[in-house]
Formats: structure tokens, sequence, C-alpha cells
């Protein structure tokens, strides 16, 4: 099946996959059943099967999945294999945790820069990574070739410096602000909506 | 229609829906209709009819919705009018970050307290949010009546906490830490797994 036909609810499961895979692969595991991998993720082994049956001629009957192979296609189709020159906007306490996350990197997302109003935090750095004044956006993002920015600013303060991303040619827009943007359509964006997110929990709390 | 009918995609769109009409009342709009909230929202306007006739009355031909009377029962439905009590496990950034918004309070989650293995941070606080020992976690679960946890630590470091605020009765955990958590079928799990997110984004941007 080609990549296009894939669908969204397949894709929205396969960092999961991935993240068990890679796991996996670190302990030195070679091969994999559904069954097996079924019972370690809480999916049913079907649901397993169905999806990872999307990236064809991984699972063998009687031999399970190649975990590596597994993995590789996997983090081909999430776009893992290019790496992604990031900047984050707000140097507050999410900008911060995000730059903190060394993690990232191993997923080859580069952290080259942090933006922020406040002049006192010019010049300084976290985990390494500099702390610079928000009019230096866009000649950072064309010089740095960026193509993602994570915006960590409220949501007021979003919207113009959102435009000044687009308006540079970053691509990929990870949106912590409380507000949904207008990009143009060429433009990806994924939201991190945290107080959408608490409601979904307090809606779970009443079953 | 019984509010157990109500699909899990309609759920999870219902914090948005809030979102909005929370915006219209705060603008002292009064009434909208579906095509008008389909430009507002960005999603057609027969999504809109077909996820709020879940929730029957509210739409009227040629009235349109009630703004106040439609933002209060989806209020009702996402559990936003019982007060929730709320600690967080990590005062690093994320859980600072998680402390900083004020706005979790106006939806009726209160910020009780903040839990940290390091010394020197006991005593201090966050937005008036006092930072304690995690050994004084289950007596000040109880005696607070805590029901949520927002887990801000290292997966390494969760697992055994989580499963000391289960123990004390705490019904839902908000999990930041980048494992999958097993908890009893009673405890609700909402995991924000911000690497995922970032994976979905780099999917996102081949398109």
């Amino acid at each position: 099946m080609s990549e296009k036909e894939i669908s969204q609810a397949v894709i929205s499961r396969l960092p999961r996959y991935y993240r068990y895979l890679g796991q996996l692969r670190d302990q030195g595991v070679e091969r994999i059943s559904s069954r097996e991998l079924s019972e370690l993720m809480k999916v049913t082994a079907s649901q397993i099967r169905q999806d990872l049956n999307n990236f064809g001629g991984f699972g063998h009957q009687g031999y399970g999945y190649n975990v590596e192979s597994l993995y590789s296609e996997i983090g081909n189709i999430l776009g893992l294999t290019t790496e992604h020159k990031v900047i984050i906007i707000g140097a507050g306490n999410l900008g911060r945790a995000i730059a903190g996350y060394a993690n990232f990197e191993r997923r080859g997302f580069i952290m080259k820069g942090i933006f922020d109003i406040q002049e006192h935090l010019w010049g300084t750095s976290v985990r390494g990574i500099p702390i610079m004044p928000l009019s230096d956006l866009e000649t950072f993002i064309k010089e740095n070739e960026i193509d993602i920015a994570a915006v960590c600013i409220p949501a007021t303060a979003s919207v113009p410096v959102v435009a000044r991303i687009v308006e540079c040619g970053v691509k990929a827009i990870w949106n912590f602000s409380h507000v949904d943007l207008e990009v143009p359509a060429d433009v990806a964006v994924e939201n991190v909506h945290l107080s959408d997110s608490l409601m979904r929990l307090s809606y779970s709390m009443k079953r």
C-alpha cells in the first residue's frame, strides 16, 4: 500500500510503535510477534497486524516482525531520517522544558536557538542553546535554515510572531500557545493544547 | 441521546468547542449559528451540527445555538463544574510551567502542591504553590483530598511514584513522563507525550 493511503488514525499511532520498537531494539531484541507486541503495548494483536500491514512485507507467518527493519521503516515514514533544525519562541518554563529534552536530538530534532523579548536573558543559554532577542528572528531563521518553530508564548503574543516565522519560510509550527493558528496550507501545525488535555482528563474521571 | 452514547471522537473535540464558546461568551455573544461557528473554528457546519446534536435541544432552526447554555452544558459533560484538586510531581521546568498556568484554576483545577526530591527547593513556591519533599506525598494527598496528579518527572522515576499516588486513591494521572503507565482500570490517564507530538509534526511536514 502506498504511503498516501495510510489513514490519519494509523499515522497518529506510529510514534507509539516507534517508541516501543526503539526500546526493543535498544534491548537487543531482533524479532517480535504481533502477540508479544500486543501484550507489551496493550492493544489487540489484530490492531497491530492491521496497522503494520500498511507498510507491507515486515510480518512473516511464524517469524513475526523484524524489529530493526520495522523501526527504521516507521522512522522513514515519520520523516525522522531527515535532520530538522528547530527554534524555540519563549524562554519561559515551557520553552526551557522543551530546550532541555536532549532526547529530541536523538530523533534528529536539533535545537538551534531560543528567542525571547526579555533583555536580561539575551546572551544566556539553556543546555548550550543560546537565548537571543526576538528582533534577530528573521536573520537567524534564514542563516540557519530553520524548519521547525516551537511556539511557547502566550496566545496574544503568538499570532504576530508566527506570521513573521511563516514569512521567513518555516514550514512547521509546534504550537503550545492556547490559540488555533491561521497559517498557509503548506505550513504544518501540531497543537499541544494543555488545557484541552486537562479537560479530557476531567471527562475521563467521570466515567 | 444519553451521555454514554457520545463517541470518543466527539468527546475529544469538546474541549475545543468549550474554548471557542467561552471566548464568545466573554465577548458578550448570546447566540451563534452553526455556519458562523464553522467559519470561526474552521470545521464544516455539518460536523458542528452533528457534534452538537449529541447534546440535544440547543440548536434551533433560524436561531442558532445559545452560547451560554451550550457552554455550560459542555462544561457539565467535561466535569468542569466540579472543583478538582491537583498536585504536580516534579518542580523542573515542565512542572513549573504547569504550576504557572493561572488559567487552569478558572476551569476548576486548583493546584495545591508541588513535590520534588531536591532538598534545596523545599519551602520555596511557584505562584504561591508550595514545593514539598516527595516523602510528604501520602499525607498531603489524604489531608487535601487530591484527585489529580500531574506527573512531570523522567520516565524511570515516574513508575514507582505513580504507584504510590494510585495507592492513596488518586483517580486521575496527567502524565507527561515519556512512558505508558500501568494503572488500575478505575484510574484515568491522559498522556501528553511530547516526543510523539513532535514526530507527528515531522510526518505532516513531508506532506
